[in-house]
């Protein structure tokens, strides 16, 4: 009995040291680099980098630098919630408990990976939970469609190597159905969501109708993100830290998971 | 004891639900907005934002857009081991190890305030030391100066308002010392550092030697570091996580602490 009580109180400590934020465990990089490779939308300005500096100085020390210029949309970024709704938050609006917490992951490749065109519905959000639990309220949920495994090949991931708004009607890739947009807002209060393909609505969309449903309830999506292969279902944290634009619609997004 | 048992049993449990990283805590953002009022070192290209869309379409759905380029080195921004070091790491090759973890802050404001010049020394962090103990091998050091409480007013922040290569000898505001940043990379193995100013070096550096220092042995340092003052002085975690610029000698920054 004694010896019991004495461990339990060593238990009772050990709990008690985890309590402050442990940053321990694999992390994750799931964000693509920004180079002339990144994919962007068809009619947004692509990254370009300009070399300023590169070499041994005057003085004998080595210096390098750079200008670059980019569309907010583009490579692994993030839509701030104004980027389809007015008055909504910009980039550096979003709180971020929303952008920094614990995150399951949906995979529907095995449908996506057949069909270019494929809308993840309310079924198969309700089929992963029956495997895996409810999704926990005001969690990050990542969404796989294994179109991320085309990156940056754009006639693959995109559907199309063509530029400008005569090649939108040419993009295909799978995206979130907008019922199941509303669904995850209004029924699991969702903190934001990312996907691994262009955009958090399928190529082929015309209202944008996922991207109004969680804009419009200052949801943030991630898109172009990287490396979901490499998760677990659940069990995992991510941090998804955006670059922070005053006013901006969106921006290039950093995002890692720790598992 | 049946009951102590099956309490230890449920202590148990709470245990194991607490070894997947826990991301509790108080969110901190130490990271400045970009815009027209952002710091950029005299001869930088200043951060600009060009609107792209912004209102309703045709379809009904509000939409808005931006296009922008900086400087890779302004605002709160990371300088990259290869932006002084020939062949060193650049921006999206430093390992994310380094740039999320625990973290210290060591504050040397009580001088720095009283000598734009100041410049941070040994004796300052063996001071701190004495204090608060030993800088934790691999930590992230945080140096907070107590400049971050003029910025944006470039008069008080920089030293001067003016700007191009002219303006680079009126540069005051404090830096690490040379000898202090090779301290901090040889006798501590620190992960990187930040600062509440605009250069690791102080503003009247002519050979960068912090940065140099830094850099040969591939140790980044984050600039223009926001709210240091609301960080204690040890007990908290940083997560640096910035653009992922392929080539980059740095690049916009988004950076957080968790206490
Ligand atoms: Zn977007
Ligand atoms: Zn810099």
């Amino acid at each position: 009995m004694k010896t019991l009580f004495i461990f339990f109180i060593f238990l009772t400590g050990l709990c008690q040291a985890q309590e402050s934020p442990a940053l321990t465990g694999e992390i994750i990089d799931l964000t693509y680099s920004f180079s002339e490779e990144s994919v962007y939308w068809v009619t947004a300005k692509e990254f370009e980098l300009e070399e300023v500096a590169k070499g041994k100085t005057e003085k004998g020390y080595y210096y390098s630098a750079n200008n670059f210029s980019t569309a907010e949309h583009g490579g692994t970024h993030i839509d701030a919630p104004i980027h389809f709704a007015e008055n909504a938050q910009s980039v550096e609006e979003i709180p971020l408990e929303k952008l920094v917490g614990a995150a399951v992951k949906i995979d529907v490749s095995d449908k996506a990976l057949n069909n270019p065109d494929y809308l993840i519905s309310i079924e198969d959000l309700k089929t992963w939970e029956k495997e895996q639990g409810q999704i926990p309220l005001n969690s990050i949920v990542l969404l796989q469609t294994g179109f991320g495994k085309y990156y940056p090949d754009k006639q693959k991931y995109l559907g199309t190597t063509n530029r400008g708004p005569e090649a939108v009607k040419e993009l295909h890739f799978p995206g979130l159905a907008p019922e199941a947009a509303r669904w995850l807002v209004e029924e699991r209060k969702i903190s934001s969501v990312g996907i691994d393909t262009p955009s958090i609505d399928y190529g082929q969309s015309q209202e944008f109708g996922a991207h109004v449903a969680l804009m419009t309830n200052n949801v943030p999506a991630f898109e172009n993100v990287a490396n979901l292969d490499q998760l677990p279902a659940t069990g995992f944290q991510v941090i998804a830290l955006p670059m922070k634009i005053k006013g901006g619609s969106g921006g290039p997004l950093r995002i890692i998971a720790i598992k």
